[in-house]
């Protein structure tokens, strides 16, 4: 039995267990666009799972692999049960090292499925950072953790994605003092590269990518900084030359203004806040956080926990559903069979338990 | 005679000829608001001031000096016609050396009239920076011709203003890479300080200040840039204990999330893209960007010429009144009788005679 290259199959971690992210996951599994458009395994604690399912007033979703056994993906979610938390010990709205630990073996697992090719992508409901930081203090970022389960190289890209809006950057969590020597012709072309590439996978047709300068009013004509002139228009010239439609570089103050009037599909920003202060006050809290560039897609909704709805029952769905639809849009199946694809998970959930 | 301490003197230059900014100086004049906060002295060239009147469909707005006369302030504006450019042969949307030119003088009259301590308050309706380019090509900034005209050492900072929101940054157009050094517990509390009190001379009682963070995600606790914990935080401990109502650092891409929630009254950013990119995803094209600290304010509307409205008659006033108003506001009017106030006119006008 070989997995349908219409349907890819989509790991799905359930995050932070005091928040929404159960009943974020029940509900999804429940969703006629998101089942239409992969199949999937749910990768968290059975318990939870039912806490959510009751929660978001949905049936059992899924049914749950016996390790040693044939794990058949199809139509029906399957639930890999890592036992790892009784939603019973959980106060919601409680960060504490329980939830932390929890959804970063979650996290693990999902991330050890792609890298091992037992999945075709992966996507997470929301984290909590302080809970994730209370069970490993040396936790920085999804990122980190990405790279070290999947053994790459940093070579990966965050992108947010806000309605039909792409924001990607060259740099992202790197001091503002060293912003700037990243900022290099073969960076930025690469980072304009990848936005072209994932974007035309996701099915954006020949996207329109606006490039963001680095200083104020890009520079001015080489008044307030060079970094324009000397790297970032000869990267935008090189990307032209190779065929993508990509313009720029552009006043980082004026660009978003554009972007949300239609007239761009992406803007490429040089760094983090560039990106994040337009995107966030332009609602990106309803919109999802792609990571790419690890061999497989990894999506998530852009928002929290949400620790003040937890348990009513009233997460809204709409982001969960955009980061699943995203991430089975990206993937790239390929065709394994079903022994196969459970000595794989046999491999990662066996290389996790003796981790713990 | 002496001017009312209730009515402040306003210098108010025309902008470019080529824009809306004459008309946008006539419908000022006849505006009741505006009549009411202030008295006015115009600054620019007759001829274009009439044509001003006639697009906005106003009758005669000002009574014209005659130099070597008594300039006498009042409920009547007063032009002090430069004779600098004829409209018969400026051509809407067309920047040029003429008008570029004639904004530029009637920039530096204002300016020297302010720091003669001929007027209580200046401001001017837009120029166009590309004609400014095409008069002096060594221009750069407003700043750099005030820093120029009134011999200060730089101490000047620019506010923007939209609706009650007040954004103020510690840096301004500095390269990107050069940013970073400038971030220190001084200059961060001298910025503090000087919006707090320009925001209480403009009428905002005890102004809630929130202090923006430099890197991503404010530092997170040092992982990514340590100026919030060795300059920035410090500033606001120090801000806090002369009395100044203030929080932060914040991160820089959630803080005008909450500021335009009504959370903050202003945001003090770090650098130059961190507000304005917030500003103008927020409509600051209706905002007002106020110049302080030269000893008297500086106030302009946000937007540009609009060369695509010019001689349309559709012009909006809405950010002219509240530059003029906040002006008006911010000024302190000195009680000088009308001979002197006129001698200092009379020095001004052929200090910039004998420059020409």
């Amino acid at each position: 039995m070989t997995a349908s290259a219409s349907h890819p199959v989509v790991a799905l971690a359930i995050g932070d267990a005091a928040g929404i992210s159960a009943e974020l996951a029940a509900k999804a599994l429940t969703d006629p666009q998101i089942r239409d458009a992969a199949h999937y395994v749910i990768v968290g604690d059975r318990r939870l799972l039912a806490q959510g399912e009751k929660i978001a007033g949905v049936g059992s979703t899924c049914e749950t692999w016996t390790p040693g056994t044939p794990l058949k993906t199809g139509p029906q979610p399957i639930l890999v049960d890592l036992g790892n938390i009784n939603p019973a010990i959980v106060e919601h709205g409680q960060a504490s090292v329980a939830t932390g630990g929890a959804a970063l073996q979650n996290f693990r697992t999902i991330l050890r499925l792609g890298a091992a090719g037992a999945v075709d992508a992966v996507a997470f409901t929301p984290f909590n950072k302080y809970a994730m930081k209370l069970a490993l203090p040396s936790y920085v970022d999804e990122i980190e953790v990405i790279t070290h389960e999947t053994g790459a190289k940093g070579n990966g890209r965050e992108f947010n994605i806000l309605d039909k809006l792409w924001n990607a950057r060259v740099t992202s969590h790197v001091p503002l003092k060293d912003v700037a020597k990243y900022i290099t012709k073969d960076a930025v072309l690469a980072g304009i590269e990848l936005t072209d590439r994932c974007m035309r996978e996701a099915g954006v047709d020949n996207p329109r990518i606006a490039v963001a300068g680095l200083n104020p009013h890009a520079g001015d004509g080489g008044n307030f900084g060079r970094e324009e002139i000397d790297e970032i228009e000869p990267a935008v010239v090189a990307a032209k030359a190779k065929g993508i439609t990509c313009e720029g570089p552009f006043p980082p103050d004026t660009v978003f203004v554009r972007a949300s009037r239609g007239d761009f599909d992406a803007v490429q920003t040089m760094f983090h806040d560039q990106g994040q202060i337009a995107m966030k006050l332009m609602g990106f809290e309803r919109g999802v956080t792609l990571i790419a560039g690890y061999g497989f897609p990894i999506c998530t909704p852009a928002h929290g926990t949400a620790y003040d709805i937890a348990g009513k029952g009233v997460a809204n769905i709409g982001a969960t559903r955009q980061a699943l639809l995203i991430a089975a849009a990206l993937s790239k199946p390929v065709d394994i069979d079903a022994a196969t694809r459970s000595q794989r998970f046999e491999a990662v959930v066996s290389s996790l338990r003796q981790a713990a």
